[in-house]
């Protein structure tokens, strides 16, 4: 028995249905001892990418236990629900989460990586620990939550259904930046609230080049984008290529919206190269 | 003495304002043992119907304690304020809610039913359990969270205010459908943030009909829609009649919007009937 | 050492990124007996006005604990990073809050100042209590989340780093109101979610003046707006001037937003005088 006491918790809910907190009153009647912490339920629905991102970018901070995580377009057909172990379960350090729950279909992927990889996973298919649907299954409330909330209560893996080997796990699609000749191509990984441009390059694929390059995105738009140490030190509209509190590579205006004044969003291609 | 340990909270405050903070704050300052848990506050502002609505879709599955919930277009007239107790207040049976605090105008009367019905009701006169304001009352800080605090520190609803007969509890208003004929007559109950579209329809109203049916509804539109066991049964942009995960027949398009797609909303009238 | 079990959050973070989800998952690593109460994360970013008087309107009711403060357009420049303490950190009596966590940027000076004034204060410059980042520094995460933890565990101001003297911290702007012959000029504080539309103007400010004044605003726009105690005392469309929540005087209609139906929003002007 291994008692854990944090769920954290991500989903594209939302907030304006009942469904945050009927997942997490499900959670806390079935383990009353644990806090659900939520790492956000913003996540466009059904936006499988954004919501692995997230859990990539949050992964490292998030309290030792369980993550519950629900982006889950493919409910109701064959996609497996299914926990995943990490790092033996054991949470061993400070931060380390030691279960993913949710659907299989690469919205986990990433972030089990970055904790240490899957050493157990298995189906979720034993009803005993599901609660009844009255019609539908709504997999959050009546799967997901309660095996999350006997994962807490010190259930083993083992009893929630058959284990699925790890590498059978539906992989992440994170994709990834490319050099062809002087060109560096890449693509936006997420806009964040600030309208800051994250882009899937990290520092060291530009660092032979100059200080400023030209940033080429939709149709045939291009401008010059220069790299700045802190958004403080951009010139009031000028773009910069700031690297972010990621680690990666962003577009970034100083004190105004990158992705208003640039019409870009997360998936849209861009192209970094020297200016001509 | 009767501690309880746990309030449920709803509301039309949104999250933008520092309403559903300062109510919590309320909460646990009177009862720092409590936790609070947010089922919503996403409902529309004054809607006491989509309040009422969540409420009655949640309360199966809410924590063992207070409900406190706050859709009050009425502050400030001659409404009510009260505290309902039911199933005698012992929230006896995991899952059994002991207490509803919030304004009488037909938003927790569903959900009381649902809960076993009142067995006590009290008028939140005492100021003495209130916070004074400098100005206008607000009801949820001032009135509503510190009684749902003083109820899980095992204060005696009787403390609160005069006996409140239940029966003279503002009934809620929930929309039946009819049959006219072979035609069903119903209404949209919800709009889920998928945009799944909940009916006022049990399955056991539409057992007789066949697999498919006409849907009519706005003005004179009108489309076929075909029962089906999930979303991922459907094909694409086909509008399916799927039993939700609330045992309602709903109106749902596969991994797509069918709020959007049909440009229905809450409240609007739907027509069932079999195909010409 | 004098621990402390809340920390009460508000941010112009929103809830679509995982932002207040790590910064709560930071402070409860570091100290994991602490509850986080969000108080708001829906200030429009970079707007400290707005956050600073939405921490007026709730300081009174937060918790004993740490307030922890984030709006924040000059991170990355010279602004300080602080920690403030009032009444001597003992937070006395119940609804004290002992220290104010943040950036000096006028965010929190008006709440430190209804909070008792600042006793002492530091800047946050001692990076072992700070979390490394990969990048740039994202203070609500790297710094104040981990120094609102450590506080909370008990550690003492003075670790953090060097004494900041509290008449150096940058004040708030709060707007006076001002009269000019017989008109008042005023200013909106606030609209609230039911579309209220609070002035920074108090009830004794208007007490000499008749039941009926002349409300102008905009491009000579002009309304006449009667004082009611309450918005159900209000004619359907009438503009009314209630003492709000708060003990300012608003300008409100019956159950539906007067800052819709006057076009109007915070940081505007508005004059009040006598109807002609």
């Amino acid at each position: 028995m291994n008692p854990r006491d944090t769920v954290s918790f991500l989903s594209d809910y939302g907030l304006n249905d009942e469904f945050v907190g009927v997942v997490k009153s499900v959670v806390r009647t079935v383990a009353p001892h644990t806090t659900v912490v939520d790492i956000t339920h913003g996540i466009p629905p059904h936006d499988v990418r954004a919501g692995s991102l997230a859990l990539v970018r949050s992964v490292q901070y998030l309290l030792p236990g369980v993550v519950l995580a629900v982006v889950d377009p493919g409910v109701g057909t064959d996609r497996r629900a299914v926990a995943v172990e990490v790092g033996g379960g054991d949470g061993a350090g400070e931060g380390d989460t030691a279960y993913f729950v949710g659907p299989d279909n690469g919205l986990m992927a990433a972030a089990v990586a970055m904790a240490g990889g899957a050493t157990r996973a298995v189906e979720l298919s034993d009803d005993a620990y599901h609660l009844p649907s009255p019609g539908l299954t709504f997999a959050g409330r009546d799967v997901f939550a309660p095996v999350a909330g006997h994962l807490c209560n010190g259930v083993d893996l083992a009893a929630f259904g058959p284990a699925v080997d790890p590498v059978t796990l539906r992989p992440g699609i994170l994709p990834l930046s490319r050099r062809e000749d002087e060109k560096l191509l890449a693509e936006v990984l997420w806009v964040d609230c600030f309208g800051n441009v994250q882009l899937n390059v990290g520092p060291d694929e530009i660092a032979g080049d100059g200080d400023r390059l030209a940033l080429r995105w939709g149709h045939d738009q291009v401008r010059t984008a220069r790299r700045a140490a802190a958004y403080g030190d951009l010139e009031p509209g000028e773009v910069g290529l700031v690297v972010d509190s990621y680690g990666l590579v962003s577009l970034a205006l100083d004190r105004r919206s990158a992705a208003e004044e640039l019409r870009i969003g997360a998936g849209d291609a861009v192209t970094l190269e020297p200016p001509s």
